[in-house]
């Protein structure tokens, strides 16, 4: 029998048991954990739902999801995986159920991780009762899912009223980009092949872009997304976190330490984008009506919910440089949007072009290399190189060379969600941020926050199913380079 | 229709046609030519026989190695290209002969191309009676097979009674080798590639090894083979030609000066193997009786036709080194034998490791990148890459892509002779021996000729089927290194 990833019996308490992030990651996640044998089977499940849902009403949406987000499960394996759920109703603003939720909770020597996936205003609350219940012990850490407040202040406020229970290295701030197979792959491919680490900066590579696509709108979540927006929702956090392991110096170990010192100093190396030059480098927009995926689908100010003359950002997309020695020149460009053309998220490492070319070109496009770490809709990393076309004359031709080709079918890949519970259980922090990374990120995008608040300028406007505003091809354009063709 | 390769009318005359080359290469390099409508019709092919040999039986031979070189021809297939043969009796060292060539071939204008593919020491005299019988004209040239002489001296003498009668442009000195398609792939990946090219070399690479395996014996070869060997027949041309390629600079343009004149440095600037250092650094093995794919085959001295104290070299390998800025240190491994465990042709660039390893290893063995050339048996390119395991360990393990994969499906790989005899034709010499590339190359090597002529030492002897002698894996082994495994 094979040692299962997490060896140590557990207690995971899920706050938001019956939200949409549970439901639609976190279950699903545990569940192939579970019947892939790689959970201690003393671990234990608690669901926090309100005190006035009913369990059986809960198991059967929790079924329900599971079949239909990919699941092929019997019913054996329901109920052997349903045997790890344990209840709690708890309204998390009063006592009570913590209460409750202390006196289940009887085994005192297994690790017990708190799993906040809910709304990060209500983190103190939680945090405080957790602690007059005497639920904070040394074997006790905290999950916190993003986004951590909604600007500098709130993130800072936030944090402090946390550490007031738990210690920074209690505290698993989780970004789950951070777990994708294609985001580990890229620290491998950096960091263990020669021939991508030396030519990591700036003499070789001309630029940087990152996208996170979505095609779908803003759905049922407006009273989350209202007021939060594309910068906080995804900028400020994914796309920062890739553009930090895309852009990190080597670290001397693989360390959580180690490695989150050198994220952070990418974080503190970011040029600031000062007020005059937001207008010029920060690209605002936000859908309109327009045809996604061959429907007919509405602008955001007519969903649900949403405030008519809101100005939220259901898209953004920026020029990002970094002061230091690796990178300077090199601009790094970063977009994310709702109701875009495709559901994708890509990392582009742009070479240089050739000094000197001495072959017959077939196409007139750039045959510069480029490494593209593909993390939606499937994951995986393709290499664009040039070689000689077959024949009697010289001419050379882009050629794409897909590095996990073999290797996906093979294995499954685990989602993202699955490595990190089992880092989290297992307390190892590497792929979570630290409170001084979390900052760094606040600070950054902060005065463009500020800026747009000021500002009477509503967001460019794009249609559903486009790559968003004119703008943003743009941004690009004026420096003579394009957006990858996504796809 | 489309545009021939070959537009103009040309007259090949072939000396050897009935020769081991001719029917093995270049008549089916011919014939595909011909059947893919790449020659000008009105091109014609003088195949130059003995006097006393019938005009039938060497079509009947002809169209039989055809057949068993891999065509699946046709009757019309072969009657429309046996329509381009024609023929002349020759005894290549009497007069007779050539006037009857020079009374055949009656037009004036076609490009006239002397292809000699008879023994070097004959090339004077061929000239000689091309010349007084007025076959030499302006729009003649001549292409030298190889190897041309047997040391310095003999080729500089034959080098300059063929330049009597034929001017340096009129002079094509052919190596097969460079006009495979993975030769001009290297050229391509290197200059089109600023990924591969910014690190090609002393600080990137680590060493490279050039390998071209056989695995047949001497076969009815001993009175060529005999007193030639290994070192002239494979390693001053072959092996030193692709060693240029591997190791040029880029040139400024792809013409056929520019390229040569990169070429000719680098054999310039290979260093001298000093007498004291033969030992040290050249291996000349001679193969013994063994097992050859699966059957026992006898020893070279054991062969028909060879001196039972022969001290010829079936085997060498050697350590050269290339004394300018780019190569400083980097050790370039040449071997070349008959009766080896494959057949294979291959250059293996072999990067540096990476300074610092911070993953965990799932193999001892050197995990350094890799970019391999492989010209024989079949023809393709593969980087060893390293990438991450999937699975929540950080654990990195090397994989490797093939470059060629995709178009090796989709088309035919042209063999070297046809590119080259289209070359030829179109009076192109980029990938024709200039005479000072040839010179430097046999300068190299005729001190280890020499050495080997005056020592009293007998050439190391291997089992045929194996890899060589021990003294070739030792070459690496005392530089902490070890040859490639091929297949």
């Amino acid at each position: 029998m094979k040692m299962p990833d997490v060896t140590q019996p557990f207690e995971l308490i899920l706050f938001g048991a019956a939200g949409d992030l549970a439901h639609r990651k976190l279950l699903p996640a545990l569940y192939n954990l579970h019947i892939d044998e790689r959970l201690n089977s003393h671990g234990r499940i608690w669901a926090i739902i309100r005190p006035e849902k009913k369990e059986s009403a809960y198991l059967k949406q929790t079924r329900k999801c599971l079949l239909h987000y990919g699941s092929d499960m019997t019913d054996e394996q329901w109920q052997s995986f349903s045997a790890r759920i344990h209840f709690v109703g708890i309204d998390l603003a009063k006592e009570e159920g913590y209460r409750q939720l202390s006196v289940k909770l009887d085994n005192p020597d297994s690790n017990c991780i708190f799993y906040c996936a809910v709304h990060s205003k209500l983190y103190p609350t939680l945090c405080e009762q957790l602690h007059q219940n005497k639920l904070i012990s040394d074997n006790c850490s905290i999950v916190l899912e993003k986004p951590i407040g909604h600007d500098l202040t709130s993130a800072l406020a936030i944090n402090q009223r946390v550490s007031e229970y738990f210690s920074e290295k209690q505290i698993y701030r989780i970004d789950h980009y951070l777990g994708k197979e294609t985001v580990q792959n890229l620290l491998a491919l950096r960091f263990a092949n020669s021939i991508f680490e030396h030519q990591w900066n700036q003499r070789y590579i001309d630029h940087i872009q990152i996208t996170i696509s979505e095609t779908v709108g803003v759905e049922q979540r407006a009273n989350f997304y209202e007021g939060t927006g594309a910068m906080r929702d995804m900028l400020q956090n994914h796309l920062l976190q890739l553009l930090c392991m895309t852009a990190m110096e080597p670290p001397a170990t693989m360390d959580a330490e180690a490695v989150r010192d050198e994220k952070v100093k990418v974080l503190q190396a970011l040029k600031p984008i000062e007020e005059a030059d937001i207008h010029e480098n920060v690209v605002r927009g936000q859908y309109e009506q327009g045809a996604s995926e061959g429907e007919m689908v509405a602008g955001y100010k007519d969903e649900p919910r949403v405030d008519s003359e809101s100005t939220t950002d259901t898209f953004v997309a920026l020029k990002a440089e970094i002061d230091n020695w690796r990178w300077s020149g090199v601009p790094f460009y970063l977009r994310t949007g709702k109701r875009l053309a495709q559901r994708s998220c890509e990392i582009v490492v742009q070479f240089k072009e050739v000094p000197h070319s001495i072959f017959e070109m077939q196409h007139k496009k750039t045959m510069a290399n480029k490494l593209v770490f593909r993390l939606q809709p499937d994951e995986g990393v393709r290499l664009q190189l040039c070689e000689k076309r077959v024949g009697n004359h010289l001419q050379v031709r882009p050629m794409t060379l897909a590095l996990h080709e073999a290797e996906s079918h093979k294995k499954r890949v685990p989602e993202a969600y699955e490595r990190l519970l089992v880092d989290a259980i297992n307390l190892n922090p590497t792929l979570f941020l630290r409170q001084d990374e979390l900052m760094a990120a606040w600070a950054w995008i902060d005065p463009i926050l500020q800026y747009w608040q000021q500002s009477e300028q509503a967001p460019d406007s794009y249609s559903a199913g486009s790559w968003g505003p004119a703008a943003a091809t743009l941004l690009l354009a004026k420096d003579g380079r394009l957006w990858e063709e996504n796809g």
